[in-house]
C-alpha cells in the first residue's frame, strides 16, 4: 500500500476529516466578511461563529457561478469577493464568460496533485500537458500539480497536432494530461506520420465527458486513463481512483449536492446540484452553486481512500426555460415548495400541446391534505405568473436524475 | 539610487565581476563532461582545469545553435547535452527547428527577473504576459521572472486580441511584456471596441526588432517601453536600462562576441555573433552561438550598472550561401584567414557578373609580403573548390558589420 497514496490525509477516519473540514468554517467566513466587500453584502445577516458543522454551512446563501459574469462586472475584476488586490494573486486568468479567477502564491493552488497521484504520476515522470495555459486556468492547474508530485512538465497546449507527436517521439513523456478527445487526435496524427508515441502509457483526463468510445479506444492502446471533475473557478474538486467507483472529494474541498434552485442538500445519493467551497487567502469562493448536476455515492471507495465520493458529471443543474414566452427558473420551482411543508421533491413538466405551452407540477407528498393540490397551483401562479395543474405523487415516484423543471418540449 | 537596481551584484566591480563569473568555468566543463556524453565528446581534447579566464574560455569550441537540430536529432531528446534526464526538468520546451529546451528547477530560471525590475516592473504590480507559453519557453521565461520580482502575472498568451482588451480593462495591469508590435494590436482593438485599456503604462519588449515606428506610437500613449535581447535556448542575455544605451548584460550570463564562422574573440567594439555561456545543473550552454550579430558597447553605463554592455540585435550571423551552385561558409573564409597570419579581417564579396557569380576576397593585411594574394588565392580555392580573387586592404577598411560573406547579388 505504501506508495499508493499523496498522504495520509486520504485515509483519515472520515468523522476527523469533517471535523477538521468544518472547524475553520466561521473564520473563513469573518475573514471574508472583514476583507471582501461582496461577501460583506453577501454574509450581511450572516453571525460567523454561527456557521458550524454541515449545517451552519447549508445556511449561507448560495453563490452562482452563472451570476459570477454579472458580480463581476459591477465590482471588477473579481466582484468584491477576493481578499487581496489582484497585484498580491500569483496568476489571473480569464474565463469565458468573462469570469476571472485568481490563483493564491501557494503550491498546487488548484489541487491537481493529489488526482494525478492517484493516476500513477510520480516524481521523474515527463508529463505531457495539452490543457491551454492561455488566458484560461487548466493549463496552469496541472502543471503546478505536477510540479508538486516532482513530474518535468511539456508545457504543451492545445492545437499543433503533427507539433505534439514529434513532441512525444522525441521527448518520450510517460503521460498526458488534457481533454478525453485530444490524445487520440495526437495518436492518430502519428500513426498518419509514422511516430512512436509509444512512451505515453498513462493519462489523467478532465474537462470534458470520457465517453464510451475513448475508453475502448485507450485501452486498446494500453493506456490507462483516470479522471477528474473540476472548474476553473477553484479547481480540482473529484478525482478517478484505481478502484474506478466514482470520484473521490479532494481533501481541500467541501463538497455538498443541493437541489437545483436552491441551497439545501438533498439526501445523500439523490442528484443534484454540486456546491463546492475552497478556501484560499486571496480569492476564496464559500458554497459556489457550479450549475453542474452528479450524487454522492453512498459508502466508501475500496482503494482505501475515505472520503466523501461522488458520481460523475451528470449534466447541467441550470434548468430555466420559457413557458408563454416567461422565464420559468428552479428556483422559483423551489420557492413554490417552500410554502407547503407537505411537499417532498417537486419536478415541473413543461409540455406542449396543440402547439401551446403547458405546466404541471408534481410533487411528492406523504400524507396530502385536502385542498393540497389547488393551494400549490395558487403558490404556482403567484411565483411564476403561469397556469399550471398540480399532480400529488406519492414519495420516491419521481425519477432521482436532478430535475427540477423537464422541459419535454420537442424542438427538433 | 535605492530600488533601482534589483540587487547590489548589478554594482559590483567589474573586476571581481569577472573574477566570479570565470572561476566556476573549470568546474562546469568538468562537471559537462562528466555527466553529459554531447559535451565529453565536444571537449575530448580539453582539460577542464585548463579552462581558465576569458582565454581559456575562448579556447573551448563553440556550439552552434544552428547545429542543434540535427545535434539533438542524433540523441533526443538534448543531443547528449544535459546533465540530468528529462523527468528531473521543470519544463521541456520545443522550439521550431525542432530544437528541445530544459528549464532547470530552480527560480527564474531563464533570468528575466532583472530586466523586469530594470523596465520599473515592482512587487504588486499586474503584468499582462504576451508571449506564448505553449511549446515555446517565452511565456516561462517572463512569468517567473515577474513571479520573482514579486508581480501578479495574467498568462495572456498569444491572439484573441478583443480578448486581450477586454482582459486589460477589466483587471487594469500596470505593464505589458511580449513581442513589441502585439500590444499596439491590443491597444487599436480596445480604442475600437471602446475599451479602457489605459492602466498600461509600462511595457517589456523581446522577440523581434523594436522599429522607430513603434517606439513613436508608445511614446505617443506616454507607455514606457524597454527591450531586452535573448534566445528561447538559454535564456535573456542582455536588457536596456533607464539609461537607454545599449544593452546590458546579465548577470549570470558570459557573452563573448565572435567572428562568425570562428570562436576567436573580435576586439572591444566589432561586429560579431553573440556567444553566451551560461550554466544551470541541468541543461547548461556553454560556448553557445547564437547566429545573432552584436558588438560591445564599449564604456560603462551611465546608469549605474557596471556590466558589460551590448548593442542590440544587429542582423543575422549565419552568412552562407551558395556560389555556382557549392555552399560556402563563414567557417570557411576563417580557415582560409588561419592559414595565413598575416591577415587581419576578411570579407568574401560575392557578386554577379554578366549572369556569373564572382568571389573577391578582401583580407586586411597591414605588411603584405609579395606572393601573399596568389597564395591566398590558392587557399580560396582548396577550401571552398571554387576560385575567386584576392584583394588586399589596409586594416580598418573593410566596415565593421560582422559581414564575413556578403552577398551582393540580386535576387530580384
Amino acid at each position: 500500500m505504501a506508495g499508493d497514496f499523496f498522504d495520509d490525509r486520504e485515509l483519515r477516519d472520515p468523522e476527523e476529516r469533517e471535523r477538521d473540514l468544518l472547524a475553520a468554517l466561521p473564520g473563513w467566513v469573518a475573514a471574508a466578511i472583514a476583507d471582501a466587500p461582496g461577501y460583506a453584502k453577501l454574509y450581511a445577516d450572516i453571525a460567523p461563529a454561527a456557521v458550524t458543522g454541515r449545517e451552519g454551512l447549508a445556511r449561507l446563501p448560495v453563490l452562482r457561478k452563472s451570476e459570477l459574469p454579472a458580480i463581476q462586472a459591477d465590482a471588477a475584476p473579481f466582484g468584491g469577493l477576493a481578499l487581496k488586490p489582484p497585484g498580491d494573486a500569483s496568476r489571473i486568468f480569464a474565463s469565458p464568460g468573462p469570469i476571472f479567477e485568481a490563483e493564491a502564491k501557494r503550491h498546487d493552488h488548484w489541487r491537481t496533485a493529489r488526482a494525478l497521484y492517484a493516476t500513477g504520476f510520480r516524481a521523474g515522470d515527463v508529463v505531457h500537458n495539452c490543457f491551454s495555459y492561455h488566458l484560461t486556468p487548466a493549463g496552469a492547474m496541472f502543471e503546478s500539480g505536477a510540479h508538486t508530485v516532482g513530474c518535468a512538465v511539456i508545457p504543451a497546449g492545445v492545437g499543433n497536432t503533427e507539433m505534439q507527436a514529434q513532441v512525444i517521439e522525441r521527448v518520450r513523456p510517460r503521460g498526458y494530461v488534457g481533454t478525453p478527445d485530444f490524445l487520440k487526435t495526437i495518436l492518430e496524427k502519428a500513426d498518419a506520420l509514422g511516430l512512436d508515441n509509444g512512451s505515453i502509457g498513462l493519462a489523467h483526463v478532465s474537462g470534458g465527458p470520457y465517453l464510451p468510445a475513448l475508453r475502448s479506444f485507450y485501452e486498446g492502446r494500453g493506456i490507462t486513463v483516470f479522471q477528474s471533475y473540476g472548474i476553473a473557478d477553484l479547481g480540482l474538486i473529484a478525482y478517478e481512483t484505481p478502484a474506478r467507483e466514482g470520484l473521490v472529494v479532494e481533501e481541500d474541498a467541501i463538497v455538498e449536492i443541493v437541489r437545483p434552485g436552491t441551497g439545501d442538500p438533498v439526501p445523500e445519493g439523490e442528484v443534484g446540484e454540486v456546491v463546492v467551497t475552497a478556501w484560499n487567502n486571496t480569492y476564496p469562493l464559500i458554497r459556489l452553486a457550479t450549475g453542474d448536476l452528479s450524487a454522492v455515492l453512498p459508502g466508501a471507495s475500496p482503494c482505501g481512500r475515505t472520503n466523501m465520493r461522488v458520481k460523475g458529471w451528470m449534466g447541467r443543474a441550470d434548468q430555466t426555460t420559457k413557458v408563454k414566452g416567461m422565464f420559468v427558473t428552479p428556483a422559483q420551482i423551489a420557492a413554490v415548495a417552500g410554502r407547503h411543508p407537505a411537499i417532498g421533491r417537486a419536478r415541473l413538466v413543461v409540455a406542449s400541446e396543440d402547439g401551446q405551452d403547458s405546466m404541471v407540477l408534481r410533487v411528492e407528498a406523504a400524507a396530502p391534505e385536502d385542498g393540497l393540490a389547488a393551494a400549490i397551483a395558487e403558490t404556482l401562479q403567484a411565483v411564476t405568473k403561469l397556469r399550471g395543474t398540480v399532480e400529488l405523487v406519492a414519495p420516491g415516484t419521481l425519477p432521482n436524475d436532478g430535475k427540477v423543471i423537464d422541459d419535454t418540449r420537442s424542438y427538433a
